[in-house]
């Protein structure tokens, strides 16, 4: 697009104004300049602050240099590991550096789970000399146990979890001592890409058990992404209580792609197809590790406490960026642009940087049952984990108290924040819903998500600084209404 | 984020379902199936329609390919060159064999303008031993004249186009024989970069006019875009009848602040800094070229037309990605798209590729010039040309009209369609609207659409599939509601 004439110019600074005054001419909620009894404060217009949060967070901010740090210097940050604790020490040494009320470290016992060694898998093409022997790009699910050493067997495909649950008793001789592969592909068609995850990811999480139900020694699947890609895409998967512990991996969807027509011609042909695998996987014993909390109290409703947060750790293949380096950074930048204000809010805002999200939301739990302890009073909790892609909205897990979130819609229109919906706020934040408080998640745009989600390309460089650091100044704006104007 | 339990995936499923009932809660237009008396069509409902579009689009669809091509293939598109040639006939063949109503080329003279050799740029700190000899990344601006031969001047610098508007016939004497350099950078702070760049597009299109007035003989600026790189980005400027046209450039953001800060340096010293540089650029003949139309005629009112399109030229830098490739195949994909729907919309649907948007606008004029000659009914054009990136919504030209096309936000909703709102249509499509044609512009996410125009950045891999396609599904849905239900 040019601007080739002045005409043009002229046109554009126009349009840009009609911007502005389409939503002032939206009627704005009642607010007015007000003055509090016991200091006598000015507060500024909510429509003041909120674009005071995003000139802040637009120009100069340490949050993206944050974040290379988080990804760069320290990386992936799987719970137990010693990244884990680098990325605890890094993120306490930031919140102390930044004049908080109040800094500290929640203990608490988290899940070792090791890679161990880079898998191993090829299609050993035995009973039929036409399919080529072939390496196939693998990653064992998080959570698994290992192959103990490098093992053949042969692969039988089912499409679906559904269908692999339907088999009967008397069908499942034909699976024993199988791998099941279930090619079950993401939906393209949603438009959120998390429905199309959401219907598959019970694939991930719980397919080994119904494949060990019928005899398999081993789980195959087709990684979550709607990328045609050679990289496959990691993730937690739980073995239930008394069923087989049978080694489980994802492949990329390339290599998902090339096993599911090696089967079909092998099919064809009355053939069959093996391959050879190497797990290294192993589950240690727990760790001790922390969320990291850092606090900045309200002026006049300091019990009142607003939640904002992320997860620190993250899985081993990337670096942890938009899962969830992104959701941390912007939650301390949430608690930096807050306090750059010229007065506090009433109420207490809370930065929480969550351990242990991916594989057992250890640190979630942790948090709620202090809380609990201690009878905090939790109004409200925000998490940003979908990404730090350009935010949309807002998901609110509550519908009535949605209604009040969705009266500030004309303060989020100049920041192109439309979309404040029902919907889920978070896994970090869920075990504080259990004693009333309203959870929300921030909902950027989705469709580059699933590209980096738990993959070696989840890196620095797939986050563009303003798209992430309007995540932040969005999760800014909600978390200063909420926590000045309060959510009943 | 991870799905680590069943309950949480029957959540998000659940979550999914209430999504779909909000949309569907809303009250719908009110249409009906629509029972035509000619030919006793059943029409689907638009809800129908549009799920149908964008299922289409997402899942199999040639577009992504056809990008591949113009990019890859092709490349970059500046008009009158071969690769412009070359693009219209990819396009007319593409067109071709979409088995339309019609397909056609529409000749136009277009301006031809040539980089000849690459430019060159290099500080040479004569008068202060201090400043390093140091090379500059640095693109003539399209239009401008060569430096003939290498050539050394000083510089000096000014913070603004309207600084240097306003600089005194006494005050001009210190800016005689050197070159201006407007430091003036985009506007982090504007959410939509278009704003940003909206302040900032005239310096490039006209400031070489206002340093010839005050004696410089030649212009440098800072390259449109808010990232720090090593990219400068090119675009056109236009010398104004009269004035004398001297060589104009822009320097990448990191050699502009490198040049910056030598200029502040050397002023604190009372020292001068001296560049030497090399523009190789020449305006030669006008070459014939044409615009590209494909035609689907409308089953009741063909002689009523909405027009949709893009710009098939480009700058030379890049391939011409996201200016304006996605554009055009996006508005090929449109009439493939409601071409496979089982009933044609009433009013004809016209896909038009134009030629030299980037200097002159040409294909645009002729467009409309032809479609006045021939009394055509223009009822609306809908133009891509702000990048391939997820749409937000739409833009109209119209405050009244913009009613009318406000009226089918429910439907957009669904798919993230949020902001339909007045503003501007397109450089492509401007010229029809004299005659009172409906303007209305696809609004995608802005925020990286500057990392990339005019410069070298602007290539196939910085456009994503999904939100590439989801833009091609919402222009079609736009297109097929105005064009099976007019917009009056």
């Amino acid at each position: 697009m040019i601007k080739n004439t002045l005409p043009l110019i002229v046109f554009f600074l126009f349009s840009s104004l009609l911007v502005c005054s389409c939503t002032t001419a939206e009627a704005p909620p009642n607010y007015k300049t007000e003055k509090t009894d016991t200091k006598k404060i000015e507060i500024p217009t909510p429509e003041t602050v909120l674009r005071s949060l995003h000139d802040d967070a637009l120009v100069g901010s340490p949050a993206y240099s944050q974040l290379r740090y988080l990804c760069k210097d320290i990386g992936a940050r799987l719970s137990g590991s010693e990244n884990a604790q680098k990325a605890v020490e890094y993120m306490q040494r930031v919140l102390d550096s930044m004049n908080l009320d109040s800094v500290y470290l929640q203990p608490v016992m988290v899940p070792h789970w090791e890679r161990g060694e880079k898998e191993f898998c090829q299609i050993i093409g035995s009973q039929d000399k036409n399919i080529d022997q072939k390496v196939l790009d693998i990653t064992a699910l998080g959570g698994s146990v290992g192959t103990n050493g490098k093992v053949k067997a042969e692969v039988i495909s089912v499409n679906t979890l559904s269908d692999l649950e339907k088999i009967s008793e008397k069908e499942a001789k034909k699976y024993k001592d199988k791998i099941i592969f279930i090619t079950q592909p993401m939906d393209a068609k949603l438009i959120s890409t998390f429905s199309a995850y959401g219907g598959c990811s019970s694939v991930r999480v719980v397919g080994a058990n119904y494949a060990a139900k019928v005899g398999a020694k081993g789980f195959l699947m087709r990684s979550l992404t709607l990328q045609n890609d050679n990289h496959p895409h990691t993730g937690v998967m739980i073995y239930e209580e008394g069923t087989k512990q049978i080694p489980a991996a994802a492949l990329s969807t390339n290599s998902a792609n090339y096993l599911e027509k090696a089967l079909k011609k092998a099919d064809k042909e009355n053939a069959s197809v093996e391959i050879e695998w190497q797990l290294n996987c192993e589950t240690l014993p727990d760790v001790l590790s922390y969320n990291v909390v850092g606090e900045l109290r309200g002026r006049e409703k300091p019990e009142e406490i607003i939640t904002v947060g992320g997860h620190l750790d993250s899985w081993d293949l990337g670096e942890g960026a938009h899962d969830d380096g992104t959701g941390c950074i912007q939650s301390v930048e949430v608690v930096r642009l807050i306090k750059n204000l010229e007065t506090r809010p009433k109420r207490t805002i809370r930065c929480v940087l969550f351990m242990n999200e991916e594989n057992g939301a250890r640190g979630a739990k942790k948090y709620a049952e202090i809380a609990k302890e201690n009878n905090e009073n939790h109004l409200a909790a925000l998490e940003s984990d979908s990404g730090g892609f350009t935010p949309r909205g807002f998901r609110v897990q509550d519908s009535t108290r949605l209604k009040i979130i969705q009266k500030w819609t004309p303060l989020f229109k100049p920041y192109n924040l439309h979309k404040v919906e029902y919907g889920f706020g978070g896994v970090d934040i869920r075990p504080l819903g259990e004693t009333g408080t309203l959870l929300i998640g921030l909902e950027p745009d989705s469709q580059r998500y699933f590209d980096h989600h738990h993959a070696k390309t989840d890196v620095f460089e797939a986050v563009h600084e303003r798209e992430f650091l309007l995540g932040a100044a969005a999760m800014a704006s909600l978390t200063y209404l909420m926590a000045e104007y309060g959510v009943e």
